[in-house]
């Protein structure tokens, strides 16, 4: 296929591409300004290969905005780095990566020491420099690469994933084929787009020719604001975010224009769901991973509301399977699915079955109508007395404890079970022991209550906001001894 | 990707998928009616290799259907047939598809005295005979046929088009992404089933997940009455269709959710159009033939009212290039393109240029924002005294000429000027020669204005409903000699 970014500027040349606080972009500006950027990085960079990788690490800004499209503009690929890494994670990503050189935010630059020899070029720099005319590549072939990312690494070490423009093309089809494609579609990106949850909204204003309402830092006050200000009409949210909105929900709504919010990144509590219900406010849930591009599994917008906790049905190009039934690991295949890691690829084809299908450490079970539920993480699942246990299971039981901000349980070891649970807890104030054990008692099996409940001020989280579960369990090893 | 049928009864069960005015049916009722059909077929056919070829010749009713989808879900082929064809011309194409068994609507099998050997299956038998249980094909193949259809055949012989599930796929995706995807899509099919005008809206259905309201005859009267009774939100059209139904356009107007019609087979006048815009009824020009799958080249809503005449920019998957500028043929490129043609594969090899691009046999010229218009059939072109004339550039000024239904133009030898165009039209009375002359020297250059005006009761027309040239020129020479 024709480059995305070209076509877009010739087919849909008066459309808006890009709003943040500062600018509005139509597609045709949007190409210039990418391009000017191309330039300008062939100006530092020299002539390269293409396919050569390239760090990247900015800001949800317009310039990293620019700097991540110009360089598909030049067949490179954006290694896209997350600012809130450690500097120890990101010299052991840019080991991994091989970068050429690392394009960074001015900002960012000063907090990085970075032990790796590679070419550093600030956002200033590149702006400030002479731009050559360059030539961008004619097509956009399926099997190149579009980007490379760091999984979160909630368990192990992150993978850089290799990211293909037939991955996003499919993943961009299957999302538009489930919650229908606006003509004047306007997602608000208030998501990193160094994660594939903010990159491949970027994708997909290429592939539909789709404005973007971009946001540097999530202010649920100010994004509120923004809803209503602009013709917003889908937003990606992780649970968080969506708590803090519904907190500050105008009386007066969102403008017409909004057809409702993308869920991802982990379950939502059914009261949260709720009160989305009462303000007409749709919520898609749904379930996806770096390695396949964003969302595979979600819900539409009919039964969104019928079938609360259930991440979905398979999007249109994918397949998924059960190992067990009718509880077990999920499996997917489709052309969504990524090219690989960049650092470990037999990490990656172990976790490809003999028949073609990606295992993703999910456990999850369908339901008589085919909607799916994620059971938990296959190495999160503990075993105690011979019956499984997922956290997640225990944890939706708790966030309905009302006092209850947020919780997380992970198996601690045992000599007389193997495993028991145990969870971590956030409130204003410790709760009695007694109170949550009985309010456990009445909604879970027995062997299914924590034996203890740490409470802690908050929960540790990943520089991708999920819950660290590995440094749970080191404190809770310290907690043992 | 999963067997398309099958996928939407698993994720839009109970989204409406057919509606007739006999029936209303779910995907997942629709599914069960195709296995049994597939399971009957299975009864009558016996177990055939995938990708054999049955005909079909059916009409647009749910019967139809469903025997075109029972055939993908067995791994054959449906070889369309149209019913209009003469019998010579059903021979012809039986001949050269050379299909396992030819499956007919009863109230065609009486006309049909076909002199090829070939099983005939007739609807009756099928729908009586026992269905045995079958297992559908898991997947669709991109490169798999999943119809083949004969070309309209206006110039020469038509051909047998081999249109792959790849091909069916872009062509809904470039759809989509221009017009939009309502997540309640119901689109109504009165354009033949046995055409790609028709064809692409059933395998829309199967992809988007979307509801056809499918019309056996197309009725003006009865077409508004539906355009009121059902949500429909768009409606495929060929110019005269659209004529017709704003004659009887009722003052209430159609329901609220309809989104425009789809306007294909050929150019429309300006009065129509600014009717349209008048009634505040969305029309989108487009531009598409069998070879490409339904539309290539298409308006969107936004820009269809300012590019009048125009049919619009390339889809996301296609490109558009013309062999000289400003005028010239136009070629395409991109993953709708057919694999070929059943009987002459060194006949669409010939249209095919050596770096891979489609000769379209269209002259046409882009304007300075990049809008395709269309000049007219290459073979059509006419060259008078060293002038290339386009026959659709004098019928559009004749078209505004208010008492003319129907005009054609065509060339004809002349021994001065090479070639001089000849006007063929239908009016209740024959028009005054003076009249139409002074007209055309008003509105065209002297060398365009046609040198005769033949008054016919009405112009041949194909099968397929397009204006037969070549048997005006038939009449012609049988004028001259």
């Amino acid at each position: 296929m024709q480059n995305w970014l070209i076509k877009q500027s010739q087919i849909n040349p008066d459309k808006i591409a890009l709003i943040t606080t500062a600018e509005q972009w139509t597609f045709a500006q949007l190409t210039e300004k990418v391009l000017q950027t191309a330039g300008q990085l062939t100006t530092l960079l020299g002539e390269l290969p293409r396919q050569t990788r390239i760090a990247v690490l900015v800001k949800n800004d317009s310039t990293g905005y620019l700097v991540i499209l110009a360089l598909q503009q030049l067949g490179l690929v954006p290694l896209l780095l997350n600012w809130r890494l450690s500097r120890i994670e990101l010299q052991r990503q840019l080991k991994i990566g091989q970068p050429r050189a690392l394009i960074v935010d001015d900002n960012l630059a000063t907090q990085l020491k970075v032990d790796v020899k590679v070419k550093l070029i600030s956002l200033k720099q590149m702006t400030t420099s002479k731009a050559q005319t360059i030539v961008p590549v004619p097509e956009f072939l399926p099997d190149q690469l579009a980007s490379i990312m760091f999984t979160s690494g909630t368990t192990g070490q992150p993978h850089g994933v290799k990211q293909t423009f037939q991955n996003h093309f499919y993943s961009a089809v299957g999302s538009a084929f489930n919650l229908g494609l606006d003509t004047n579609e306007l997602w608000l990106c208030a998501l990193p787009i160094f994660h594939i949850s903010g990159l491949s909204i970027m994708m997909r204003s290429l592939i539909y020719g789709m404005g973007i309402l971009l946001v540097q830092h999530f202010s649920a006050v100010e994004v509120t604001q923004q809803l209503q200000d602009y013709p917003v009409t889908l937003m990606s949210v992780v649970p968080q975010m969506l708590q803090r909105l519904l907190k500050v929900y105008p009386a007066k709504g969102y403008q017409q224009h909004f057809r409702g919010f993308l869920l991802g990144g982990g379950p939502i509590d059914a009261a949260t769901l709720k009160t989305c219900q009462q303000k007409n406010l749709p919520v898609v849930q749904s379930y996806g991973m770096t390695e396949t591009c964003s969302q595979v599994v979600a819900l539409n917008f009919t039964e969104a509301e019928r079938h609360l906790g259930s991440v979905g049905k398979p999007l249109f190009p994918i397949q998924v399977r059960l190992a067990a039934k009718p509880i077990g690991e999920i499996q997917l295949k489709g052309p969504n699915l990524a090219a690989g890691y960049l650092d470990d690829s037999h990490g990656f084809s172990q976790k490809m079955t003999a028949d073609g299908w990606f295992k993703t450490g999910d456990i999850g079970r369908f339901d008589q109508t085919g909607f799916l539920y994620i059971c938990g993480r296959k190495d999160e699942m503990l075993i105690s007395g011979g019956e499984n246990i997922f956290p997640q299971e225990i944890e939706a039981v708790y966030q309905q404890f009302s006092s209850i901000q947020e919780i997380a349980v992970i198996g601690v070891n045992d000599e007389k079970w193997g495993q028991v649970p145990w969870a971590f807890y956030s409130t204003q104030k410790p709760i009695n022991y007694q109170l949550l054990l009985s309010f456990g008692r009445q909604h879970l099996a027995h062997y299914k209550v924590p034996q203890q409940f740490i409470w802690v001020d908050h929960l540790p989280r990943t520089a991708s906001h999920k819950i660290s579960r590995s440094k749970l369990r080191e404190l809770a090893k310290k907690m043992k001894s």
